[in-house]
């Protein structure tokens, strides 16, 4: 099957399974995130509590861990959350934010990387880069790093942590360590949202929850939010900016089928 | 009075009086929780830290508590706040949001039903059910139970713990023990918004504070709540989905009328 | 040059630069305040842990300080974040939220005035009548009192603490102790949305790191919140509430030109 017939099927199934989606989340686009994966068509919880992190990861298809606003409590409970969910084969997503902007981050990170073993790791050029030993001119959360040696980089990643890597950018970039597909769905204006990227992961939270080929999922996660942002900015009159863009792209998240997502995607695999 | 004019005249008390609403609650749906009070026509404040809960209480005409995203930390200022709402007469709201998945959650509703004996617990079917001690299928914070046997449960509950017990769902209960009104207001899209049970609660703490008839007040929140969600769906074009209807939601809130809650009400009482 | 004509180039140097502001801030607008930031052409980046804000503040253009939801971590992270940035001639922005509703704020506030010095204070009359010492009838998070006085608190205050007062509300006052300018736009409906302030203060941020004219900031800041509410309020159709006016002030603010913010800023200054 074509890669992306197989995302299609992930979308149908993932409206059949209801996956439940377990975040351990930063609190500036934990709404976004629930309300990302209400609309896909999954089903979030959010609880970073040390005491039932591992109960909430057990009645979960997915756990999402994103690091935008760590904090001890919530670095000790990502862990624990994360081992939990390796122990009963359930997929988690790490979604590194702002790592590089300071060593809590960078550090955390790795803990994460190595401890927990994710299945899918997605950020902007930057972020990859980073945690690829490559040095970056960081600036906060924002991408601004050139995408030259992304598909290297993409590859040998996920080659050496056995995971996919998920590169998000203008042209979005997916491999597993073998295979490496290249997005481009999305528009520019997705970057002046905040949550964009967070809601890109929950997404793949959501898909890897419903099919455990988390390749397929990571694809399919990202054609999802560039399909919905590029048809939300199609939708926008002249004196509308982010705020109805916004709402718009949750409609299109809402009311995207397989049958758009498969026509739609622009994928390329090499 | 009947309870559709008593619910209109709830909400004309509400719009003169602006009470002040206190919350401890999820940061996940707290934005959401704070609009939908101002768009009612009340007042709403947020704060957790236990060296200023037991003061904030002081100025409030409600407390709402919701366990959406527990710490040991808010726990603790939900006991406290809860005791001092109890010891100025101030009337409690809790939210026993995703009780029974795990055992955190479950102690910590219990706990405070204990120990602050709320005014008000609404939930859904599984999570009153749970509390009741009953066998639930639980899957993360939505309910899968089914309605049969509601009413008995909550008449029990609302008796064992002189309080008002409210059931959202389909067809929601309300009881305070003798009383029984079933509601038959809303739209299955609800459902599909993360924090439009949250957002409920939060209502029925902006009723409460203006009008200390609970019971009332659990019924005019509801009703608001299911009557704002059916116009908004009906406003929707076949390309909208929930992010415009998350909007609308908040607008048919702010523009509702004493009067069209009076009309709207589906409300029959036993 | 005149005021209005500074604070277009400031706008117009905010784009050019997208200043990073860093945030730490409550929990419950906080979404809000990431998205205005981008919305006016910055990038905001919110960082709490204490291990992690002053590397995160040497990154940074601004730093915004927000009391909404205070606690004991968050008040350490404040204090040490705000003090880099003097270190490091990166401008601070307090948001005194609340105080004088509980003793817990007001300390912090003065605490943070006195250790950290910050270049601008925005807060609501009863906030600013508070800091200053006044009698003021609190009632949680919302301003009750008269606008008096307020020119000669806010010149008064803004000279013993060498620093921009700026004090929103039906005419806004923003003094450096020297010079005072009223401002005139805005519209009611603001107040009915939870955040304005916080956004409004996350503006400020913005236009100080782009600029460290912080007067100019502070003005320019205010009077982009104000035109865009006017704006979006006069999109509004008859059944259109908060919720959409919402959506449409981020899209105002998002469009909002050096032009119009010169054209339309009703600004007068004493």
């Amino acid at each position: 099957m074509e890669i992306k017939q197989k995302a299609a099927a992930n979308l149908l199934a993932l409206k059949e399974k209801r996956p439940l989606v377990h975040h351990i989340t930063n609190y500036v686009t934990v709404n976004d995130c629930a309300n990302i994966v209400l609309a896909i068509g999954g089903s979030p919880v959010m609880a970073d509590d040390l005491r039932e992190v591992e109960e909430m990861v057990g009645l979960a298809s997915a756990l999402v861990l994103n690091i935008g606003t760590l904090n001890s409590r919530t670095v000790e409970s990502m862990l624990a959350a994360g081992k939990q969910a390796k122990i009963l084969g359930i997929p988690v997503i790490l979604d590194p934010v702002g790592v590089g902007a300071t060593n809590l981050r960078t550090r955390t990170a790795h803990d994460l990387i190595q401890e927990v073993q994710p299945e899918v790791i997605r950020g902007n050029m930057s972020e990859i880069k980073l945690l690829a030993g490559r040095e970056v001119a960081i600036k906060g959360v924002d991408s601004a790093a050139d995408e030259q040696d992304g598909v290297a980089i993409a590859k040998q990643l996920a080659s050496a942590w056995n995971c996919v890597i998920a590169i998000t950018g203008k042209t979005d970039i997916v491999s597993d360590g073998q295979n490496v597909c290249l997005l481009d769905n999305g528009h520019p204006i997705l970057a002046d949202v905040t949550g964009t990227g967070c809601m890109t992961t929950s997404l793949i939270g959501a898909y890897c929850g419903a099919n455990r080929d988390c390749f397929t999922a990571a694809i399919a996660g990202i054609v999802s939010m560039g399909l919905a942002g590029e048809m939300a900015y199609a939708s926008l009159r002249a004196d509308e900016g982010i705020g109805t863009f916004r709402a718009r792209l949750f409609d299109k998240i809402y009311r995207l089928s397989p049958e758009a997502l498969a026509q739609g995607g622009k994928i390329t695999c090499v």
